[in-house]
């Protein structure tokens, strides 16, 4: 049996990533009440990650969308896994955090985390519409070029 | 018929301002349970961003202590929508995440972030005590001073 | 009479810090029904903040990670304050914000972040276990190499 957003998820063309290993002492996902916290997901391509640098430097703004948009699909991955399987129990996306590695002139970091932001409502629909914060980072962890955490919250 | 908060508001002679345009595919509010969070705020004034630059740099301290005033305001500008024009639901100012672009010598984020902490204070008195973080930041959307984002408790 | 964790605490040859003054206008700990959020943490030790500067140029990584270890434990300290001395009511840490302060190509903000993560797990066992966010700052407060901010679960 297939849900709602898988089939969304299905008709879009997406794959979710294989879940992403952990780089770190932590947990991926972490419950309170309803509310599921999601940590921070790097742009992985193959085992490596994509598109490394500054944005605004090293990164263009196009391929910095596109790393965005990698970072929402492994929250969605890491969000299935925690729901054991089931998307549709995902009631809303609460808020995005959207870290941009940038150049001290580089100021399109609303666009480049556009690039997770619409992959949520393509997704969940209104239900994917979300808060969220994006700031420019002096570097990121493995030298990823954008960092993005998550908020959900879950129907039981 | 106007609330205890609107009239403070009116007491301090502060004026709400207009709210700001969304710079992104995201919501300037989204609630869950009785916790609001509220997207990441930025100075504007008469359609521009205020003082931009990096503190410590192009940005003195003065500019970007009014500069985190002037995203607080912002913050209570979109809390006040979300409640239906009523700020008095707002039960407590939970936290506020203070991101200031910076000179890598300045280590002042604290005076700077007071300036959005200090006007929780004075409109919603103890309720509005709340915690914080406050950071550096290599660059901010537009070429903001500072963002605040807040979450705060709300009544039915 | 001791808690549980109190014991484990002093097992582990642990002692928590004295609770480090506020460095701003706002509060080291607010509750939101079961939520408890704790505000960004400093690595003090006698008054000074320890190892300042920026994690990949003036600051090695294993300072750093004792740095992120500092800042956990002021974290615990906030938290044992806020619960009116008795740790055993943490259900569980849920999230830690982690922020170095950067050099451009540093790349292992996960490896410094995880001296406060391990921490957590050392004290609270599987309830210690959370989410995270690790990021680089251009700058931190005071010349800090690392800011730790976390949530807690507390039960009543």
């Amino acid at each position: 049996m297939t849900g709602n957003i898988d089939r969304r998820i299905e008709q879009l063309g997406i794959d979710l990533p294989a879940l992403p290993a952990a780089v770190g002492a932590y947990l991926p996902c972490r419950t309170a009440g309803d509310l599921l916290f999601v940590s921070g997901q790097l742009p992985w391509i193959d085992g490596r990650i994509a598109w490394p640098g500054r944005v605004g430097a090293e990164v263009g703004l196009a391929d910095a969308v596109a790393a965005a948009r990698l970072c929402a699909l492994a929250l969605v991955a890491q969000v299935r896994e925690a729901c054991a399987g089931d998307l549709d129990r995902v009631a809303a996306v609460v808020r995005l955090g959207g870290f941009v590695s940038s150049a001290s002139d580089f100021f399109d970091h609303a666009k480049v985390v556009n690039g997770a932001s619409e992959l949520m409502v393509e997704i969940f629909g209104d239900a994917g519409r979300h808060a969220r914060a994006a700031v420019g980072c002096a570097s990121l962890p493995l030298g990823a070029p954008v960092e993005i955490e998550g908020l959900f919250q879950i129907r039981p």
